[in-house]
């Protein structure tokens, strides 16, 4: 259910601008770590408090500070602080029930997207992913620590790629689609589930195909509520005239917008299919109980005459004359083989055998 | 039904204009009270009538009146006239069954909203506030007293936050901002109802569980008639140029429009589960029926043929070869016996065991 | 079903611009009634001939046709000549299927819409309203004579309200107002059916609750036809620059536009419920049979077995032991009971009983 | 299925523009029809070759060619040639399997339409109609010879109406007013069919009438197929300034454009209710199984017990005390009769009697 | 599932512009094809390494570079070198999971559409083909070799139509029409399969029915993923003002957007058509249920009462009188008659003989 609502009622009655972290506690401690790099150089490490960002503050390489962990509003309101971000800004941060979006400021935006992982257990993960994208400064903020950005870095480290030639800009794109390329992966994991259970569907449906295909419907419901948002966020990055976008990176988030929409397309159809499958579902059990209900048709339209036979030749009337003759126990059977068989003949004519 | 559509025979042939009270009388009294502050000053007072109200006009302090109870016609029309408020929007005033909606004149802005609350016996309460608001000057009108607004009142009272150093349009603000955090509370009820929901249809789905989601439809149903409108109003203060509403407070606009965007969105995907729940009890419904079809059919194909067999040496014939022999009743016990496991393998190949 | 479409066939083949009453002919003969009046003075009278209307062409007071019946193409004709009315539109008036619209003309306004009345045996019934706005001037063509502008003639003769004391402009609006007052009155009377159906649902679902619902469906689906042009002929009358619509009034309108809105979303809402009734009614069904269901089986699978028992002691074999122990009679009782007892032990595991 | 898709395989791999008659041959002769006209003066005649329409070319009359039949590629190749009309128009004229649209060239308009007759048979014909229409000129293409235009032609020959006075534009409007009336006509049919369906419904639905609505439902489909984008055809020529279309003539245009909308708000409201009578169906059906499934139930339950009865007294042991007691008989029936009297009071308890 | 989500894991992580091949490798090598063309000249090779393809640049013929196979990456590669391509695009080309889709750069456009075939099993195959429209230039990249283009290469080949006198806007365009003909025979195949399907639901629906039912509902589901982005595709290149698209070719592209609207349109009738079919099924399968209920009810009910009075008479009470009596025999005969003549009437009334 927390995948349909947070609980917000801790915040209710509380003045906008007052930081409460919404969620889950995912991460035991807040980790800060500072990237700063330009063509020529790199600096990595990990900064003991909010307050060491400062540091970094105006300077002209590209400083990508990464937060894990939401939970301390300490560090995050120390953070909004240094960068003057809006409190409400801080707000939506720290409540992780956000739906994706893009902020537009002056200085600076502010996009909010969920990162999706596909589980051990067929189950999809939401984490909401924060990020401040400044002039030569991006600051992301997760759940949780994560490898989702393990790439990126890495390209940052070797240098590999024009990653390290460009802009705050570029970082944020590579950011995006890393995130989107995850929900590439959660889709296939989805799309092999579908396959298993249309295998199911065809062979032997039981209740439990059922209860999976609910839980299907109820992930696609899940990712469109997530994908969606995004696709406009980055049309907007698409589109917008921001200062904090260059001509020259335009192109890549075009790129990622373009594999926005065929993660979309994907779950689209992955809806079409999966309420396909519900009506073959239910097609299947009806045709299921037809069946049964023939095989009852048939023993009880057989027997029930015969049966009745049987029973008027053990009444114990005084007179009955058939019950003295030599051939009657023989005519009994004849009688009853003969209805026996009618039945049959009458259901080969339906079709029913 | 009362839901649906308010009895507005009343009305009809009036000439338009004319104050008549729709809806339930849910207050006693009339209330009026007044809290007049500004950044070093606060005055809260109860009014003891309408007439009073002129004190306040045209005051350099932001006045907000709040009229709890819209049964007292005389009330609201002095009010009208106090602050030339066009019979029209009177007349919607105590005409409960507004659509919400944003009317915009030169010297106010007229806002219908719905107030939502969720009940003790799982039911969803709706009350009608209208909203006046002008320079320094907010008047609202609810249908009866609540306690929506103390978070508010609070604020005011100890001076948190910024609500006692801004204007009107803050204070409207604050309110709109209160109500939808009562969707939340609501749409948190609703969502621990369809959590118990989805629980009862995997384990034992009765007929309660039916008429249980038929009212959560319902409920959803009156959710999306009071949202929908809702964020229309929303949007179009965020986006309007209105006079009222100064720049510095459209971010706090945009943020209760962002709060709007995420009820509609919640409320949208309880519908999407709520539909898959049904889809889920008729399956389930079908289900148990094969079950018991199938109970009947392996019983009732089990024991007719045998009794059959029973009953053909039940006959009294007087010519039957077979009773006479030494081994004829084993014989008969054999036949039963082969027929009886002939059904069971034929059942367990059929996969119905 | 000439719900759905009136028979046009008469009309094919002629010249468009030939007048031919299309629609049942509901009244006995055509009325034509006359009121003209201004601030200060009131005349209403019944004409005689569709030439006296000429008499009051041009004078400066507001004056307000009336025409009760359209089956008489002579009277609408002249009627045409006498305010140089273009043919198709003529054309229109007397064609009784069209589509609620508005035309602008450089000199009047055409406007058509539906009314809609709330019958005793539980029918809606519509009726096509024309009107002719122009300078002055006000010409409503109804089909028959009805009493739902009594409201406005009174208000009009006792110079209540404003009516007296504004244009044309306003008297269409009081006319349009009339109008969807009707409505409301019309939804009233389906929101009571609506109530006794979920009533009857919940209690005992039977078909001729089935043809209920199928019947509301249909008025609904009729309903939306009539609601959804009226609400854009409407709108335009809101939005739209006509010189013939004064500013002062188009508040009015838009008031009026409001009420349009609200019909609108419950008739929307209407079938959301009405087509929830549907699933449930069919989920009741389902319900109803697997007790049935359940009867039968509980009954035949407790019973087949020991009548089976009873069977083979009821064989006419020489050599059968039992029958000639002592206590044979009681053991097969024994064994009757057992299994019985096994049978309803199972079911009520089964959770059937 | 050829009312789905035109077999289009003569046509692949060559040049766009090759002439290729698409659809099924449905005149024996292509016949070529010249009316000439002005206010003062008529000349009706068959052509005998297409060259022959060169004569017209450029007369200040107003020039209405019919070509009955388009399996003469030829023909259509000639009179292309001779009003130079570009190749890609000519293949669409032959193609019968055209959407209607409306391209617009510098000399002249270029409209395809769907006409549709109601057979006799219930079936729904549809034939395409291509118009050229420029000034003083309309081309006029059909598939085989029809009356649809018999009332146009009656016009222009007696001079009725004011069609002998106007221009070329008027003429086309008229060719369209025509074939938007047979609409109706088709309407009309499809509305008597779906009124017996309704009456079926409620009286006695068989499985014919389940094809009965399929077969409707197939007919509604194709009828919105051509509705839809005539509608826009006609919409556009409404509201374009086209120099082939006076102003004065764009009342008239306005004016079939309404009779568009009316047969598309017709078609979508039986197919509002066809769905619904689908519903009706399958719920008659889901009664009717619970019918027979109760009478079962009835007979059953109430004889199993007490042939069970009957069958302990027919056991063969030697020692059943009861056998021997005088009133052993009378008792065992009145076990009977208890057993089954129990059985109809809890039927009629659960209301199934 | 491979038709629903082509498998990238492989690319998580990469630097955006690495190239991938994702999908299936078609062909065994990759074959460069050029056909160099003016109205005069013609010159058709087959080129050996991607450099070759550098003599034709700049050149005032028109080029097409045809790719047959996607997997070597190197050859790709040096094509995206030697005409200076977007590593992006490049990227695009090769990863076959693309959405039709349209970009416009200052040198050329790259338009991406898929490629659908009807295979002989009734699959619809699907394969990617992009484009490179350059002045005088075009590259088409597809999956494997395939002759839907031997159409076009014939006309060029043999100068027939006007291909040979224009440029490469009218090369890219008889390349989309060639792929758009080839839909209308996929589309061919459905409607076959469509039709056949009607014909076996009317007269015997079986389990294997709804199978195909599900495929057809699969396949249609496909086909609209690959039109409607194409739709999108071909209306800009219809309107859009692209150096790239002369004027003159306008018209040509309008008519494959004819074409395209065409196909959507039937697709859209077949997906409605699909639907209903589906409710036949399920109709169908209920029908029959209740016939096989029907039959058993009938048999039942007759001979569960009629063997009751045989079990009666078949009881060993010491004292029945009717035993005894010397018509005994006869009268239980007549009793039994009676009950299932009484029966039949029954039946016959209730309409179910």
């Amino acid at each position: 259910m927390s995948r349909i609502i947070k609980k917000t009622s801790k915040k209710a009655g509380l003045a906008p601008g007052t930081l409460v972290h919404i969620g889950d506690k995912k991460a035991d401690r807040v980790r800060l770590r500072l990237i700063d790099y330009d063509a020529d150089h790199l600096l990595e490490t990990d900064l003991k408090s909010a307050e060491e960002c400062l540091k970094i503050k105006g300077s002209p390489t590209v400083s990508w500070i990464n937060v894990d962990g939401l939970h301390d509003i300490n560090v995050i309101e120390q953070i909004g602080k240094n960068f003057s971000i809006h409190p409400l800004i801080l707000e939506d941060i720290v409540h992780t029930g956000q739906r994706p979006k893009l902020e537009v400021f002056d200085e600076f935006l502010f996009i909010v997207v969920k990162m999706l992982s596909y589980g051990r257990n067929q189950e999809i993960n939401a984490e909401q992913l924060s990020l401040i994208v400044g002039p030569n400064l991006v600051i992301s903020f997760q759940e949780k620590e994560g490898d989702v950005f393990k790439g990126v870095r890495e390209r940052i480290r070797k240098g590999k790629g024009r990653i390290r030639k460009m802009g705050s800009d570029y970082l944020c794109y590579a950011l995006l689609d890393a995130i989107v390329d995850n929900y590439f992966e959660a889709l296939e994991g989805l799309g092999e589930e579908i396959e298993e259970l249309e295998e199911e569907l065809v062979t032997d449906p039981t209740h439990s195909t059922l209860q999976e295909i609910h839980k299907l419907r109820g992930d696609i419901i899940f990712l469109r509520r997530s994908v969606w948002p995004l696709r406009e966020v980055i049309n907007e990055l698409t589109r917008g005239d921001f200062v904090q976008i260059s001509n020259e990176t335009e192109i890549y988030y075009r790129d990622v917008y373009d594999h926005t929409i065929q993660v979309m397309d994907t779950v689209e159809t992955c809806r079409d299919i999966i309420s396909g499958m519900l009506d073959m579902y239910l097609s299947s059990i009806s045709n299921k109980m037809n069946e049964v209900m023939k095989v009852l048709t048939i023993i009880a339209t057989i027997f029930i005459p015969i049966t009745f036979v049987a029973g008027v030749y053990g009444m114990n009337f005084k007179y009955m004359p058939e019950l003295e003759w030599q051939w009657g126990y023989l005519a009994a059977w004849v009688i009853i083989v003969s209805i026996a068989a009618a039945m049959v003949v009458y259901f080969k004519k339906k079709n029913w055998l």
